[in-house]
């Protein structure tokens, strides 16, 4: 607890004047003021949290949290929990989409056993199980208090690490485990008091009488834990995972070392409004990749109030939007050091308005 | 005429054949089914190009079409007409938005006068110009229809010389030029039978009475030219740009010779749609980027029936899309080409269901 503490207690939003210079930056570059869009905003955005305009971001990463849930126990999801360890496996011999993505990206994978069912033998998992599953939440809690505080500090130590010690500049999240469908639509319908039908999609593939199953064990489940949603900890350790939580605490600790970190698809992003309820000024690190196809997805955006730049029917979870996203944040800097400016191009942008028909 | 005629008659779809082999490929590899979305789609259509599973894309370029339009005489621009030889120059030089990407993502840019009022200087500048920018269509033609040919088959022979002689193995297509959102608004206005209020947007910024006038300039020049939409080249040649036909030009020769073609915003998928009217099999070599932010944007793309795979409110037009899109085509061809499969993994996918609920 003293660690989540600490960290909750050093987190500041963005810095002001950083974003004011670097968007000033942006709009001294010969182009079209706010021409290019995300590219300028992301950028822009890094600036308000480290306090440079430029931002030297190569050194990438992306943390896959494993964990299994025992929910899968009510027929929510089809894929054996067996399947989650050779995800793990393949993803530890560079063949998993989200390692080959990442090896394409120039960026390293971690792979973090949070809580998988099962033990997965390879040198380089980082074997942080906090337990052999969360239960069976249709009428418990998925996790006690403990240990959603010690998943979600796990997330924070890694991240800890990661930026401070190993000298990350950026990094991402993905995850892998069956059922994780299942809590983050539990933990967003809790969260946002959309209905369960909104949040809830069919995951890895269910058929239509399936999805009815999906549905009613999730409202069951929440009706019987009582969550209270005002109280953060009290739903995650309710309905929620050990991957969202480790999630969480890689954001959280992304926004105590001011440091950019890249949201991947539903589940990333459940976990970023469970970070953004334990302090909104989280929101000012967080960088969204995609729109993922899980159909809550579009009301997830809108809750968070962050715009995936990909559009691109993604639903794979892993982290997969991450090396993408990387890649456009280094188009970005790259933009933002080699254009040039109307000053160099001795440009009179005098008669010119912007898009709102103000003068530049 | 003749290479027009000739390019026109070589045009064919996709490989079915092709499609349907890249996609088994796909589905075989270790991971949900169409989970990475357009990742895999994206593949599976230069699949259909090209006749080959794997495809080489190393080669790059992005194609810069500049030309002016005298429309600008009606005040619906407020920039320059000399500010298109600046940034052509700036492109020429390599600090422009779309130079400074396109080195960014290992590709070549070429910048072709295709009719720009004002002369650049420069030894790398392809020199194509048709005439000192089109007409002030207000009430006559933007250039003959015999200009209008010409202006197509540059775009042909470009293409075909960087795709047979030069081995491109992917392009892009851009445009810098004043006034060219008029003309793709009344082009699209035209073609598609929507209201000049949709399709047409504030291009580089106009207060809300400049844009009225812009509105109500499309709408006449559309009345006194009276284009027949049933006639392609009818229509672009009365309410047209030399830009967007070469732009236009270049998707023909895409198509011809059976290569992927990366369109940009809005002003280069107006160009694609003149393509498809030409004949709508070019529809299968052209792949999306970006929903611009010009509001027409997302009728237009609705219209071709194509879905952009960023979403990122640029609206710069120069081709910056494409760059950033040829990276996630890299990152998809690396991808099919590393990935486990469900085979190596011995992986039993007789219990799983797809989306639609159906068995793998």
């Amino acid at each position: 607890m003293e660690l989540l503490k600490e960290t909750l207690e050093s987190i500041t939003g963005a810095y002001e004047d950083s974003l004011k210079e670097a968007r000033n930056t942006w709009d001294g570059l010969f182009k079209l003021k706010g021409g290019l869009g995300s590219l300028e905003e992301m950028s822009i955005k890094i600036s308000g949290m480290t306090g440079q305009v430029e931002n030297d971001l190569n050194k990438k990463g992306v943390v896959v949290f494993c964990a299994d849930n025992d929910i899968v126990e009510e027929g929510v999801s089809l894929c054996p929990q067996s399947l989650t360890a050779d995800l793990v496996l393949s993803t530890l011999k560079g063949t998993s989409a989200i390692s080959v993505l990442s090896r394409w990206a120039k960026a390293d994978t971690f792979v973090v056993d949070m809580g998988m069912k099962y033990d997965v033998e390879h040198e380089d998992l980082i074997n942080k199980k906090v337990m052999r599953g969360t239960k069976n939440f249709i009428n418990q809690p998925a996790m006690t208090k403990g240990e959603l505080i010690k998943a979600i500090e796990i997330g924070i130590e890694l991240g800890d690490d990661l930026f401070l010690n190993q000298g990350y500049k950026v990094l991402g999240s993905g995850e892998l485990g069956m059922g994780n469908t299942t809590t983050s639509a539990a933990l967003f319908a809790v969260l946002s008091g959309l209905p369960v039908r909104k949040t809830c999609g069919k995951g890895s593939g269910l058929t239509d009488e399936q999805y009815e199953n999906k549905v009613a064990t999730i409202e069951k489940a929440i009706e019987n834990n009582n969550p209270d949603r005002e109280d953060i900890i009290d739903v995650m350790s309710k309905v929620g995972g050990l991957d969202i939580a480790g999630i969480c605490g890689l954001y959280l600790s992304a926004a105590k070392n001011r440091r950019p970190v890249v949201i991947d698809g539903f589940i990333s992003s459940v976990a970023a409004l469970c970070a953004i309820k334990f302090d909104e000024n989280v929101k000012d690190f967080l960088l969204p990749s995609h729109l993922s196809k899980e159909p809550g997805a579009k009301y997830l955006m809108k809750e968070i109030g962050l715009k995936p730049i990909l559009d691109m029917d993604m639903r794979l979870g892993e982290g997969v939007g991450c090396p993408l996203t990387f890649k456009i944040l280094d188009s970005s800097q790259y933009t933002l050091k080699n254009m040039g400016t109307f000053e160099e191009w001795n440009i009179d942008t005098s008669m010119l308005v912007d898009m709102e028909g103000k003068k530049y």
